[in-house]
């Protein structure tokens, strides 16, 4: 077996083996396959495209090239949920707590933010002194004292899949769905949880931009997760605008206390009421939809989430003062309103497009290396299906510089689109995905 | 314009601009793109072609990346003549010494061998003291005065193609007609003859099986030649088996001398023949194919071809007496004959396993550090369509191992197929193509 007649065999459409890929990734890893044999190799893949096999396989050498994290020593099911990563996407900040506070554990290793899409360990920075480094003592006793941790990762979990996607990164070959499939799940399933959910975002501020190849990754990643053992299921969810209404990491934060509060937005609050009432089935802890619904529902009216809230902060070393009083979160320097030159209903909102002037305005970063302002950002005043008056305020810019508010007031201007005729939000959930099939809403 | 846009474009199955190439191809030179982006790019070329727009271009790229040779000082009008590399392939040392005697020039920058393919240069080196390495000043005055000229190449051309060359190589990416096509022809555009006749082999031993992509190869390497303004046209010949009767550096140079005293095998001589008019013609020497083939055939019946090759060899410092007493040449230790064991016809004679026989010999090289033993080969004494009787000897194998030749027996014993049936030779020479198109025999 050589690298050479591996390259040469997927060049010709043929399927690899399970020694194959490990022989490749394995090798790659090591450094004795080189960059320009991968390279081949990858974009012979993403042309001539892998089956559900090969898919497979190689998430499972990508789990096998590093390090697992053992989770046994927590109490109960741990189930863990997973966004292909959207603008505006708060739902770890609110189901944690929400899901926690029904004694279920909520333990979740996320990353940090890059390009338009936001991370959840950059939203939880802006509360002061907030911890998101935990060793895995303070992760399990965290979570077994209040059933909730949120952290990065410290372990070397799947280096191989960290090389291959930097090579994709300069390759042209990030957008194939067996290889996105597989890269996201051998780092989910390199953690030992129970069970996975899976929050696969489309639309025009997601990775997938229309439903087929939602719905493809979506059947990819349940598929993998089903081969691996691991009982997945995957929800296919609305990211043509941005969720709830902000963009931005101590706004995010603060809609986040408002919606465990009862006051935050409603698509927010809905998918976290559905990935959550999912999440307590897996778990176990009640036996229909219409219980963990209840639950989770109570967790926000008797403020039991929000106390969880109050808890992780204060468990992971944050100033839970925060928490009590938002308005303590870093604050821009200016906010500017974007007014509306026209009159009639919201038609669109691109996503990537809001993403990207959040990141113009410091929200997010280019690079692995650029810093994060957390006070920046948007707040939407109007959404998909809104009415608006000439005059009307669109959305409010959270910006440290005039010059950068300025022109966030221009790109946004130019992104809402609005006409005279009403246009439906369109659904929230589109389909819901399982190794028996498909289901649309 | 940057690397990354143009992989991406290339991987969608879109049509690179001039610009584009010629920006990745100098880029790649210099070292500014890595060898992992060009294995990419290289990989979406292979499975999402290129037209012949993007070919000409590539081609053209790759000249410009290094010197060109000009031969303006060597009187009349040069042709080349190019083969695609086979099986006992002694061509160019028969074809330059008529052609030369008629008064044309031949000036020729070989190669070596490599892998089962022999080379000019290592058949020329057979002959004690025979200098492959002319200068410049050299190479013109020796055409001038005898006009034969062959040597290899010491001017830097096409340095792209040889840094592409060696990344297609171990990228599973060589057997791609377009970059086949642009990789040979960017090496004979950068010698500026007047015109260039090129030999695409098809058949068991060539780079080209079937005669589809044979005639593909010819039809784009015409193409690039006419798109640059430069005479082309190309024959498609039969290496199903090997041509001539030898295989081995100091047997083809014997055979070579044979055949211009009248005395080699028919199928190398009519080769020599029909490449040889064309070449005439093209040089504008006759008006007829009827007139360049009587002047031809008069090079051998007045043995005017054997004393320019002897020319040759004198102005090459090569030691003369090896062409009036070809057993001066090194010799093999061992003459080992294979006798059939079975009567019958030859049916088959796979010329690509004969010439990995006599690489195994030593006469060929594995890569282009190995050294090579110009004595050793095998004469093939019956070929397909020949009768044999059991006992008959099929080929004599020179080795200078006994255990090399012992192996090689068991060897040939396989490759050659007997069949009670006579089996047809087939055709010399397949077809023609100039830009006008395809001409079969």
């Amino acid at each position: 077996m050589d690298a050479y007649d591996i390259i040469a065999k997927k060049r010709d459409g043929r399927k690899l083996t399970a020694q194959e890929i490990d022989y490749f990734v394995e090798n790659y890893t090591k450094g004795i396959i080189p960059d320009y044999q991968a390279a081949a190799l990858l974009m012979a893949i993403f042309l001539n495209d892998m089956d559900q096999d090969e898919t497979l396989h190689l998430t499972r050498s990508m789990i096998h090239s590093g390090d697992t994290i053992d989770l046994s020593e927590i109490k109960g099911i741990k189930v863990d949920k997973h966004s292909t990563g959207g603008v505006g996407d708060t739902t770890t900040l609110v189901l944690g707590p929400m899901v926690a506070a029904c004694n279920v554990p909520f333990v979740k290793m996320s990353g940090r933010g890059l390009g338009h899409t936001g991370g959840t360990l950059d939203k939880l920075e802006a509360i002061r002194n907030f911890q998101t480094e935990l060793s895995m003592g303070e992760l399990i006793e965290n979570s077994n004292r209040i059933n909730i941790a949120l952290c990065g990762q410290t372990a070397d979990i799947t280096p191989a899949d960290k090389e291959l996607y930097a090579l994709r990164d300069v390759t042209a070959t990030v957008d194939n769905i067996s290889l996105i499939a597989s890269s996201i799940m051998s780092k989910k399933l390199a953690i030992e949880t129970e069970a996975i959910i899976l929050d696969v975002k489309v639309g025009s501020g997601a990775f997938m931009k229309d439903l087929d190849s939602a719905l493809e990754l979506a059947k990819q990643m349940v598929a993998i997760g089903t081969g691996y053992d691991r009982e997945t299921v995957a929800f296919i969810t609305n990211m043509d605008q941005p969720l709830g209404n902000t963009v931005g990491n101590a706004l995010e934060v603060k809609e986040a206390i408002q919606t465990l509060r009862g006051e935050g937005p409603q698509d927010l609050y809905e998918l976290c009421l559905q990935l959550g009432a999912k999440l307590l089935l897996l778990a176990g802890r009640v036996q229909s939809k219409g219980d963990a619904l209840s639950l989770l529902e109570e967790t926000i009216s008797s403020e039991s989430a929000y106390r969880k809230l109050f808890d992780l902060v204060s468990h992971q070393g944050g100033d839970t003062s925060y928490i009590m009083n938002p308005d303590l979160l870093p604050k821009a320097k200016h906010i500017i309103d974007v007014k509306s030159r026209t009159g009639g209903f919201v038609r669109s909102l691109n996503a990537e497009r809001i993403g990207k002037v959040a990141l113009d305005l410091g929200a997010g970063r280019n690079t692995m290396d650029s810093s994060i302002d957390p006070a920046v950002g948007i707040v939407l005043n109007k959404k998909i299906g809104d009415k608006v008056d000439i005059g009307d305020t669109l959305a409010y810019i959270h910006s440290n510089s005039i010059d950068k508010a300025m022109q966030a007031r221009i790109d946004i201007e130019q992104i809402y689109t609005i006409r005279e005729e009403y246009t439906d939000p369109g659904r929230l959930i589109h389909a819901f995905v399982t190794k028996n099939g498909i289901k649309l809403y």
